[in-house]
């Protein structure tokens, strides 16, 4: 079995795993290159050929331990009747919450088939992905990025009704399309909540909920496949997100390591370094990685994915990317 | 003595002090009226007459029990050589690191004029207020608002020696400036760390000595006068945050109020309700406030003032915001 499933699952592995979220991103010269032959960002994620070739990228590349599926939180929005639009950074339209369609995966089939020919041409574990529903529910209500995010918020004060119908709306369609995603052939699947940082612990609390049915849900009908659970703000939502029924919880750099270390034995734990250390010297990022890993090691040789605490950036050097899967696949267990 | 002083002082009080970050601001059709009279936002802030207008508002339109200097926190950076544009959002134009010039407070005379006739104004106690350095740094090397603020992350992992003299020289610029501020009348000072939340809880403790200088020199100068520390990310960062030598620390919404309660014994507490909480019904709000502020009385009845976790938006209406400061004061202690 892959590093990657088996420390995941709690087994004996020789090194930690590592792969990087946004691995196959625009810091990437051959991403780049891809890139360029369409037009929209859209086209990218719906065109299969290009899209395999993109999330097959980071395994000559980088070397790393996993493969994810290259796509967009946003794209399964389009048949809920959204409309969105990359200039580059996203704009949505949505209709009013009551009217947002049931979700039809054979909209997105795309999606599928891409997964479908990456689990052809690659013998990596592949991660599937989702937007979790806060974060979806963040961008419909906002329309865009935003560093505040006050109208979701505005929402779940004013609006607590609605706030919850649009997080079961989001549920429902989260649950059926990593359902689909499994069974197109993804040995993972990753939940992105990258906005549930602008929550409170109690409002964290009540949406914990909806986050814990879906993951529920998506155990009973495939129990072998792992979910894991990133969350923005894990220095005050871990407390509570500690408790999802997720096999791993990805943390954010607002937490020390060694906390969730201490406290949860069975899950696996997936992160946490800045990102931002990729722009030190590589003896910086050699040093801060060997001396978190060394901390890792202190508390659990299983159950670790290293990863970051969040994306790579468009300006970060490729070399020094490569050099950090090699640090971390060099420390042995 | 004010309920706000007698409050942050740890005396009896009669109920706790209320007080809103940018109570003063864009959602009071008083202050628009006093906003059109000049053309940009530096002149607002630099016409002592309105700024004097504009800080005492609040005292008759809300009742509410101190007055927060009407001002910016990038003032103070004119004098160090930076451009600052206002439109609407602040654009920032710096000068390297190493050329920011020594900071020259005649430069910024208004801000201790309008703090001079502010209190022949009013006898309410008046808070001064900067920027802390962090959040002054992440604006200077970032040049604008952000919604990561990766360009100050880079710096820190890349260039510590550069990272911590731009620290250095914003303490000793923020030192001076609320210093003056103390001479020329105010009552307590507020830092604001509005962008400390990006801070991995170790950088924030590399950070923490800035923070701490800064404070002890305030201190051994003004030792009457409260410190307050307002800082975004309270959730992550307040096991640090809490051995600062601040009086108070002004809390926001990442963190349940019983943490800080229960662990902060002879430190007084600001915060830390959403403010989203504004745009729900009077009936929510009461309910909230009132709950909340139970939770505070379970625990002390002093060295508490009442405020929200951050500072009110635009589209926020008056009468909700009047409302609030109402529910506040009518909880008798």
């Amino acid at each position: 079995m892959s590093t990657f499933l088996a420390s995941l699952r709690g087994e004996k592995v020789n090194r930690f795993p590592v792969w990087l979220m946004r691995q196959a991103g625009r810091y990437m010269k051959a991403y780049r290159r891809l890139r360029s032959k369409v037009n929209t960002f859209l086209e990218f994620c719906s065109n299969v050929d290009l899209a395999v070739e993109v999330t097959l990228l980071p395994e000559r590349i980088l070397g790393i331990d996993a493969l994810i599926l290259f796509s967009d939180i946003l794209v399964p929005l389009l048949p809920l009747g959204v409309k969105v639009e990359f200039k580059p950074k996203p704009f949505l339209k949505s209709p009013p919450i009551e009217e947002l369609k049931e979700f039809d995966q054979a909209k997105v089939d795309f999606v599928f088939e891409t997964i479908r020919k990456v689990k052809e041409k690659s013998e990596l574990p592949l991660i599937g992905f989702a937007g979790a529903p806060f974060t979806l529910g963040a961008y419909i209500v906002e329309g865009q990025t935003s560093r505040e995010f006050l109208n979701i918020r505005k929402l779940y004060h004013s609006d607590r009704e609605k706030f919850n119908l649009l997080m079961e709306k989001l549920t429902e369609m989260t649950e059926e399309y990593l359902s689909a995603q499994i069974s197109a052939g993804v040995d993972a699947v990753q939940l992105f909540d990258s906005w549930a940082f602008v929550l409170s612990p109690s409002a964290f609390k009540e949406y914990f909920n909806h986050l814990r049915r879906l993951m529920e849900s998506l155990k009973r009908k495939h129990p072998e496949v792992p979910i894991i659970y990133f969350f923005r703000g894990s220095g005050h939502l871990f407390e509570t997100a500690k408790d999802l029924p997720a096999d791993a919880l990805s943390v954010d750099w607002t937490i020390d390591i060694e906390k969730p270390l201490k406290v949860l034995s069975t899950k696996a734990l997936q992160g946490n370094l800045d990102p931002a250390l990729l722009y030190a010297d590589r003896e910086v990022i050699e040093r801060e990685v060997t001396n978190f890993l060394q901390k890792v090691v202190n508390y659990r040789k299983t159950l670790f994915v290293f990863n970051l605490g969040h994306g790579l950036s468009p300006d970060m050097e490729e070399e020094k990317v490569k050099f950090l899967v090699e640090v971390v696949k060099r420390f042995k267990l």
